[in-house]
């Protein structure tokens, strides 16, 4: 039997090709072999800043077309969804534009450089009526659904402790390090980069973060650019966070630091409750560590999930259990996520209204740390 | 600018569509996006027992036709590669098919199920001249690349010590499991299905096997279906072997179990040199675990080694240390390795000349357990 | 040759004979058989809370003489030493009366119930100019030693994070866990109980706390006694604070929890250096993970070190490497450090000066809970 | 009150004072403090190859008097027990001449360097009605009395695998190294030396060990003593052993070296059943990981149980689980064992009955792998 493949398809428009945009490009070209979905995906056009960097990523990546003008693959017709993979400062025009164009956003975090950035894109969405993914990869590993089932399920009882790090080394470098990420407007220091992904963390399993103290500490004032110059910086390299949940009785600490000398990707966690207790690191993406209390004394310990068919949707990529995921599988899941809401099957793993609350508590931790006081999160949302 | 992605492609004809046609899909739609290949790999054809089940997996995993004729698909002129994801008593007349029509085979390990056959089947590759790869894709980790780095430089020194682990729990239910597997002639036991993982990577990291004496236990002589029958099993359950290496001057020893309860993927080693030491588990494949005896006697120790673009090809997957490949990254290495062998770039990274190796040593350890006594592996060869 | 031992000794008086009573009394029957000593300890005198307790307790550990009256213990003139492990609330008019009468003072942490009595044991011993040290008996490990010459040495650069924990579970059970801990007066919460551990831990590392923020929270306001009556409880089970070290440019976490479901004895910590970094958790207290970063690329990770003879004073226990030491150990260590400080050889391992420092911190980290703001540690000493 | 300790005492007479001696002082002095005794060990004489060590050694470790002449101590009126920690080709003699003398004995391993040797001394015990045993201690680790109970109460079913290990790196410098152990009349090779407590723990779990087939390696066949001159050495390095139990299904592998570069204490061991399995390493004494199979999937996982009171006698030592237990601790419970024994309340821990029956299963080791054949171990006893 021969097969019309393109029956139904959905066109790709990827702006950015560096870490992220490769990333999307193979979660699309992987997530109809994985999983079945209404559409697959069709890479259309790829957007990059010249347009023979757009020629060389396009051609790598499998897409049909390139150019170096990301309003014409906006405005393209052949195009369902917008892929912005671009630097943070960027993320607002584009996907403002895209909504503006009747297109699906599919958007890396943070969701921008500023709060009104954040909060424009967040009605524009809304407005639109359209689907808005954010990229937290990190909370569509099976693993994270499975302690956030064991959470709601009251397995480990009232939550009753959460401290939650997310350090790496890779700014670690003084010499030869700056560059745009430095700049405050563009990027955004260590808190935006990858305390975002902590805060949406927390956020997905424990709910809303009501008030935080925090220290954003700048430990290299200058770093030099790859031709040898001096700059000042004043951005964050690490983060010190107290933060109180919504309804929940302790105080959390989050540690955040992209100078962390030898942690590759530090995304951990203990989450401990009246009956039990879980660990996970995302640099062991397929292990959970659970404790629970009901055990006897001598039998109770940590027991160690691993990743396997019977934490959906593992599955769907290896009928074997203990093979292990590995990151791209974490975007692969996400696509699919993008395209069930695009069908209207299931909502957005992570709306630009849900990038928006992360958004709101990282503004609170930065105007404590300015203030040096408690502040309430709600005060900025 | 608009590109003909399809300029230059390999047509691709996959016979079977379960766990391992599944990944071999997803290898090729992939491999594409992240390697550059000098041709695409094109899903024409996909081979299954029945018409229904060929259409459902031809959709599913994205191939353009589908048939329940594999001789068809052996023979159709847009296919240049055979991929053979059936049962191991099949891989011999479908090989040597494919190969008598000029075909590219992938063939799913263990070569097959009779050592004449393994013959067979490297020497009709060799008349033909064309490129064969046999999947034992555990080879392909950048870790386990390394670890033969670490070993040929002498970095741990001279090898003196090996022991080697593949336990799964996987046919550890007497109730239920007796299926095809069980049968002798049809797939193998314990030894056949993983041992030859274990075998063809310790001949990987350290050359050839001259000696063994094993014991092939079957700890289940019955075992029932699911239809609740009871049935005799003369299969190995479990392999417990002493082997002897070319040059080396150590006795190794391998465990080889799929009743092991609790054990998910539990291929394991560890070598030891005079000079240092290395651990692997492919419970953990991202790491590694090495020793180096120059250190001062107080700052000593096992380091672990985590993944990432230091260790080529991960930076192909994701330029970040630590984010971590899985199960089906190094099924598209392994496919990358088949394009590039194709083009005549590499070698094949494992063809059917390496995996009768592995067949024939896998024969001497079935000889020694039956003679009970050690066994020449050049006997067989 | 025929030997008198007892050719110099030092008078032992302990009072408590619980948890720790029975680990003093284990020391000092060691310390002289695992190191030289000056003068081999001398079980004198042991007191409890009754006669019989005492009697029991004295024949159990080895002790000449029992007494129901510590007074009459302390004053004894066969008594050099007064060993002190009652509750919290005791410490200090014990310790007081026993440096009027001119003994020397080895006393269980934390120092006392009120940072007052806490300044009036430090002037006390000053004045006296006896030796007193404080069971912070972590500190003695060897590989805590080790960390500290790594920071000292500049091997992992300067220091510029700190995260750490003390969090068990021994008081998580809210049902018949009411009991004399639970007065503020008599001993104090998680801070005092566990947190001063965690807090001198860092002090030992890092030097002084400057300043810090912190929530004390009580998760179970009420808790019920053995006899089933419910009871009010105003002390903290959990402690998260944020800290600032003299002369150091980081903010620390630091994790306080009683309650911490299936910990057992989680004081951990990660510090983090220009050039490497550090992580230790108690629950393997022979074991040091370290980071260097100045390794190649592809062979670089975090080491585990083990404790061994090259890590001083493991080999006075055992010439082996990683036979592992024990709690009773870091205890006889201790007791080493109180013989070493008596002969005059060596400053006392952690003075009631050195405590009375860790109290001031606890005394400024209540203040930030209450006040709900910075407070400087300075305004307390 | 006034006690009078000596009321009921123990006379023991220890002949060495190197690793073992020490540790047996060490174990002597702590017992009565640790556990209740009916009788308390009194240090009476400590014998060594000269008078000076003696007497350096005795003062060292507490012992009341010192002697080069070990059959005086032998025959000494005051020594009810004599502690033999002698190389091992002079247990046999000592132990036979404080046998009949009418002395206890505690001997440590292996029991002799000859079978005869062995059979002299479990015959010449059985005859004098004295209790002896020897220093396998790590059989005295609570978890490892926890996995006999795990087994022996069918938690993880029918025990259907076994893989052990005795890796360590103490021999593994060829210069340098040369010394009496190389003699194989005096000492023996890594089969004695540390595959002794191997095979014991083998024993101890899981029975008799009915059949061995064997290869001991001789690595260094040559190795320099400490003055620089070259020696040949003609006993093994290393051994790989397939071995049968009685009444069990399966082919156990034993692995030992002391030559393994980096392992300190690499004492290890995986047991699987048919309902379970369980993990050990002596390098993390105070940890077991035990999987059961009765868990739902996706909460199922390898358990680390931690050493704790609830694992007796852990108890008698620290009441606080997690504290952990350290090396001197388990031979503190083997004089524990013997101090029991000899009140006639217990069994010995380990008798040279028992011992024999390692020595036994040794000597068809070594056969085995002389004749290059599968031997009986019942030929030998």
């Amino acid at each position: 039997m021969v097969f019309n493949q393109n029956s139904k398809t959905i066109g790709i428009g990827l702006i950015g090709s560096g870490f992220m945009g490769k990333a999307h490009a193979l979660a699309f070209r992987s997530v109809g072999g994985v999983f079945p979905v209404f559409a697959q995906p069709r890479l259309e056009i790829l957007a990059d800043r010249t347009a023979e960097m757009a020629d060389i990523a396009a051609i790598a990546l499998g897409f049909a077309r390139s150019t170096a003008d990301w309003q014409a693959l906006v405005s393209d017709p052949a195009v369902d969804v917008v892929s912005i993979t671009t630097p943070n400062s960027q993320h607002a025009p584009m996907a403002l534009a895209a909504l503006a164009a009747g297109k699906h956003v599919y958007c890396e975090k943070p969701l921008s450089t500023s709060l009104q950035d954040a909060k424009a894109m967040r009605d524009a969405a809304q407005r639109a009526g359209l689907v808005t993914v954010v990229g937290f990869n990190y909370l569509r590993n099976p693993m994270i659904h499975t302690i956030r089932d064991i959470i709601e399920h009251g397995e480990i009882g009232d939550i009753i402790g959460f401290t939650g790090h997310y350090v790496a080394g890779f700014m670690g470098q003084r010499e030869g390090s700056y560059s745009w990420r430095m700049h405050p407007d563009e990027a955004g220091g260590a808190l935006a980069d990858i305390g975002s992904h902590l805060i949406s963390m927390s956020r997905f399993l424990l709910g809303d973060i009501t008030e935080v103290i925090a220290s954003l500490d700048t430990i290299y004032p200058t770093r030099t650019s790859a031709d040898g110059q001096e700059h000042t910086v004043d951005i964050d390299d690490q983060v010190a966070i107290l933060a109180r949940y919504r309804n929940r009785p302790f105080t959390a600490t989050l540690d955040i630091s992209w100078i962390a000398t030898g942690r590759e990707m530090g995304l951990s966690f203990e989450i401990t409750g009246t009956k039990g207790a879980v660990k996970f690191t995302q640099e062991r993406l397929n292990e959970v560590q659970i404790f629970k209390a009901n055990q006897p004394s001598n039998r109770s310990g940590f027991t160690t999930l691993t990743a396997g068919p019977a934490y959906s949707p593992y599955g769907a990529f290896c009928p074997g259990p203990g093979h292990q995921l590995g990151f791209n599988d974490l975007k692969t899941i996400e696509v699919k996520g993008l395209i069930d809401a695009i069908e209207g099957t299931a909502p957005s793993p992570t709306s630009f209204a849900e990038a928006f609350e992360t958004a709101v508590v990282m503004e609170a931790v930065k105007h404590s740390s300015v203030e040096r006081r408690w502040v309430q999160v709600s005060d900025f949302s």
